[in-house]
């Protein structure tokens, strides 16, 4: 007997059907002896809808105050959600109980729209699972100091549950979702993509920040902070599969270096198209400029990825970087007003058309030439780097975006991705 | 200037042109001068939706945890309808935040599904009111002192709107609907309906609770414990019309008896055909026998209107009274399974398909022969009726529902409603 955090996709909460799908599993675990503490996704489709129609409502500038309310409207799309699972675990005979963020409470900073959470009061979720009730908790939300509810952001339910298994010291935290797991690649790019068994907690946020979709990186994070053993299976097995199969299928995601890993040098190929370059030309080259550039990018809660500055000429430098591309025009907007009047830069230019790729693997700590590799199978291919970043157990280029699936794909094969480790 | 209260009704939030329609009339409002708090229902459909997903996963056997997370469940369709018109207030340049129930906070009692108000800290209202912020108040939910979300039962928003209108004496709570005013009867059963320009709030108060459908009755209980003064008006005028004349349109709900209302005997005509009949038949003729039927009906949250009980024969009386039809049978086995046995009485019989129809007018304490002349006209039109019960200002028949349309027409022509008063 354990307690065990579940967290399931929208995807898997995606109708009433599903929603009983989920039930059953859950009350099965239950039934197993567990303690259990369920973390739901808005019912599929359901935070785009609200967020549709904010947007027909919404002038084009927005505030802080806008973002409040925002988060007022999304949040409520896993307050009904929690509220008809508890329904249907009540009708599967399990005693049930739900709680939106506030209620439980789930603290978070006060930056709508992408809060971060602070601390988990769990005392009310204990005293419910001391009397047999599966509780469960809405994904994505929290409230903030001054009682306003504020939403994690994009994926936020999975790191609302690693946050819940961390501070309730959980024995595992499993994430359902429409994957059965963690691959070497995305398998729609590369058909002989193959599935981990195991992936270190390093691999595993270098994959996600880099956009392999399975996981949000913030939930990585957490899980690696707190040592939350974290593990990604599919929703869509059958709900009465034998348990101890069931706990043992997807990937687990480990924090102990020591474990019986998968030894390959590189684990996976990830790659990310949602990304945009922005470089600030003729800056002049001074103390602070690094500051004085990605500061203001940083204050307006835009998140910066690959930056790089170049050797300066004639006392001129050129400094780029990567974000989101939805945070593209907010940026170069930012950087155009505040940052060019300010800074005596010459000119701001930015391409949208851009992909990132990356190799990643704990293996590339001890095995040298990994990236000399990697820039020749792309220099094979014909593929021109942009942008180069490395890091101890990964290293990323930015290229042009049409050759995104070439890249992913010669790297997969070079690398012996499609073939089974021993 | 004054502190304003507006109601919209679910037809009114309907789609977002119409909550934009809203936000424009709200800024008219504001922009005239006055502190604006507004209470939102649902989108219309909604409530009916997110009631409908946790139909699919019940099981039939209901309970409070189950109507905890209805509550839980239901509550999300005024936060983000509330979260929309805050946007939209926005969108127009008029400042405004929206609050769900617990943020404001609303405290109610723990009735899930059916919770009453019991005080409002308006606070954090007052100061946004102060600091020139339109405040948009989820309405239908509270919070009990455990922290649990509680919705008031269907039509909740209107007693919402007169809590908090009460709580911050306002000068006046205005409430938008799809209705232009209270009518002398239902237009859809009889053409010749008036719109009345006053109503007095017993009159409303007879009206309401007999299913005119305009308000929900425990919001003009509110108003009339208050002396709030509420309207009611029509959300499909354009939002441009004049103040001074929007203001004015409607019908006007008063509680001050001197004021120039218009002097017929009789004011409506109202009906209810969601009414159910239940008789406890051969009941021993003793002290407390009411309370002993009455209690266990009242225990289990279920409101009685009609209540009748005959002479006794042989030391048996026989004991009649109407629920709602959603509660009908749950009353009924209720009392099958706790009052029969204990009382000794010899059957349960009940009758769904019945109406009560009532004439209501404060001019009736001051004219005799009024109820002698509704039950002349019905007998001239062949009604049987099955029950009868009086007030001051009013006099109700419960009759075969089949008549129902036959009598109020019947009784609209008999008192002149047709007619314009001078």
């Amino acid at each position: 007997m354990a307690l065990i955090v579940h967290k399931y996709g929208g995807t898997s909460m995606g109708s009433t059907e599903r929603i009983k799908n989920v039930a059953k599993r859950v009350a099965k675990w239950a039934r197993a002896g567990h303690q259990m503490v369920v973390v739901p996704s808005a019912m599929s489709g359901e935070t785009n809808r609200l967020l549709g129609l904010a947007k027909e409502l919404a002038s084009s500038k927005t505030d802080m105050s806008h973002d409040r309310e925002l988060d007022m409207l999304a949040s409520t799309g896993e307050q009904a959600s929690s509220a008809l699972l508890a329904i249907a675990l009540q009708a599967e005979g399990v005693p049930s109980v739900s709680y939106a963020g506030w209620q439980v409470s789930v603290r978070t900073d006060s930056a709508f729209t992408k809060a971060r959470i602070e601390s988990i009061d769990d005392a009310r979720v204990r005293a419910d699972l001391a009397a047999g009730k599966v509780v469960v908790i809405t994904g994505f939300q929290g409230v903030d100091d001054a009682g306003n509810i504020t939403t994690l952001g994009r994926g936020g339910s999975d790191t609302s549950a690693v946050a819940i298994a961390a501070a309730m010291k959980a024995a595992e935290c499993l994430i359902y979702t429409d994957v059965d797991g963690v691959y070497t690649t995305d398998p729609r790019v590369e058909p002989d993509a193959r599935r981990l068994q195991t992936v270190s907690f390093e691999e595993m946020l270098e994959m996600a920040s880099l956009g392999s979709k399975v996981l949000q990186i913030r939930s990585v994070e957490f899980a690696g902070k707190y040592k939350v053993p974290l593990r990604v299976l599919s929703s869509f097995t059958p709900w009465d599969i034998d348990i101890n199969e069931e706990a043992k299928s997807g990937t687990l995601i480990t924090f102990e270096e020591d474990e019986n890993m998968e030894q390959a040098v590189v684990s996976g190929i990830a790659f990310n198209r949602d990304e945009a370059k922005i470089s600030v030309l003729g800056v002049p080259d001074k103390p602070g400029i690094a500051y004085h550039i990605l500061g203001a990018v940083a204050d307006a809660n835009i998140e910066v990825d690959v930056i790089i500055q170049n050797l300066s000429k004639d006392g001129k430098t050129d400094f780029s970087f990567t974000v989101n591309r939805n945070d593209y025009a907010k940026a170069t907007d930012l950087l155009k007003a505040k940052v060019l009047p300010t800074l005596g830069a010459a000119e701001i230019v930015g391409d949208t058309k851009i992909c990132k790729v990356s190799i990643v693997g704990i293996g590339m700590r001890s095995h040298v030439g990994v990236a000399s590799k990697m820039f020749r199978v792309l220099s094979e291919e014909g593929i021109n780097i942009q942008m180069i970043s490395t890091s101890e157990i990964k290293t990323s280029v930015v290229i042009d975006e049409k050759y995104m699936e070439l890249a992913v794909r010669a790297l997969h094969k070079a690398f012996d991705l499609d073939q089974p480790t021993a």
